[in-house]
């Protein structure tokens, strides 16, 4: 028999992409975390984790892939089992660290019990955007030349785990993206007094970390960032081609074509 | 007769501390530009640099300071004078870029005018901070290592002409500051999620920018920036000694000792 998948379901659309795409999947939840899947197969606590590889293993999974948001959970150790217990020493010391420090090592910990971990991007290739106009107007020459300042933002906050996300607008950046995530950034932007803002309407670029584990932690985009990059007074978005999830891929296009902005998969 | 110091004034404490310092220089004032001063010399369009040249020269004046806060002004060409005229071509590529290209370019006209421009801090060198701890608790362990970290931040954008704060609690990074100054930046950091803030209360971070010019743009915090440091819930400020203008520092340590922030000059 052919080993089984298992969704490990954070929040948003993308558990619910994988699993439609992958019905047969093992799904699982977490404590705390919401999902937006019909159903789990079982729930589970980040404490015991050893639960967790034994349910797993029961049902016959051998590949996993961690997808959607999970916020860093306020574990408690006094609830952690026998194998936590055994982690706890590593566990601390990834959480020292970024949120790429953590979700290696959650990868590795997945692997050490035999699992192979695989990417949404691997299993959905949909999932991602082709080089080229996705929706809108073609992107002016100054946006193109924000959209490289922004990607040169990110590059050279990559290797410091930082920055999925930055806004350059007329040559002057209005914001990147920490750990509050897009959606706060786009806020942010949003309340640049007009006085300040630059004559360009600006860009917003998401693209991978350099180096980040694209099995873990995808940066996205979907129809809600489409309206908080109009709501920002935006001229359009440019993602990675191939590396950042589109979700509700109809409804982005919609929203882009109501706002009139672009959406443009390149590499800078 | 010695060359006469003028003080070129944006907004802030910064030209009134220089004034007092200087009771004998020519203040200039610039229309749409609110100054704290209690009286200038003479007002000024920045579309008519000629007439500026011409009058800071009849008063004699050798050596300028830009001091204070200007945000970029809106130039109405149709009042250019001939001086601005000669001028413009320079100015639009100087525009293209952030504001430290568009700083050095003001300084340049003005040196090529034959005036010595001068930096607020060498005139006033107790505008700085000493290494060493200015005000409040000695930093924890976890404040230095994402003070350290907060610096790294800095450094890796300083070539991009970016950042000259960052807020980085437990080893995440919660705020970058961007065009919209440091304030903005300290209430996007207070708006976090409980959720999301690591248990560690965070750092605010201020150099200068790597290679940045000090004589037109200095970073700088006042009694203001440790009460937003206060509301935004972080531990303390940390800045680079001898290149960071405390402004009010009377009210500044008042402030800190009221909120138990630290305010440490050192370089990272």
């Amino acid at each position: 028999m052919a080993g089984r998948l298992a969704i490990l379901s954070g929040s948003g659309a993308l558990p619910v992409a994988l699993s439609s795409a992958h019905p047969h999947a093992y799904c699982v939840g977490f404590d705390g975390v919401a999902h937006a899947l019909a159903r789990v197969d079982s729930t589970h606590a980040f404490e015991e984790m050893g639960g967790l590889f034994a349910t797993l293993k029961a049902a016959g999974v051998t590949e996993v892939v961690l997808a959607g948001g999970m916020s860093r959970p306020a574990l408690d150790p006094a609830r952690f089992d026998a194998v936590m217990r055994d982690l706890a020493p590593r566990l601390v010391a990834a959480m020292q660290g970024g949120d790429d420090g953590l979700l290696r090592f959650v990868i590795g910990v997945f692997e050490e019990q035999g699992f192979a971990v695989r990417g949404a991007h691997e299993l959905l290739p949909d999932l991602t955007a082709a080089p080229g106009l996705l929706v809108g107007p073609e992107p002016s020459e100054v946006a193109m030349a924000d959209a490289l300042q922004a990607a040169d933002i990110l590059r050279a906050l990559g290797p410091l785990d930082i920055g999925q996300g930055a806004v350059v607008a007329g040559g002057l950046c209005l914001g990147i993206e920490t750990l509050q995530g897009t959606d706060a950034l786009l806020r942010f932007v949003a309340q640049t007094p007009a006085a300040l803002r630059p004559k360009a309407p600006g860009v917003l670029v998401k693209y991978p970390k350099a180096g980040q584990d694209l099995r873990v932690d995808m940066p996205a985009i979907g129809p809600d960032t489409v309206r908080n990059v109009a709501q920002a007074g935006l001229g359009g978005i440019v993602i990675l081609p191939g590396q950042v999830v589109v979700l509700e891929r109809a409804d982005l296009i919609a929203a882009a074509e109501a706002a009139a902005l672009f959406v443009l998969a390149r590499e800078f």
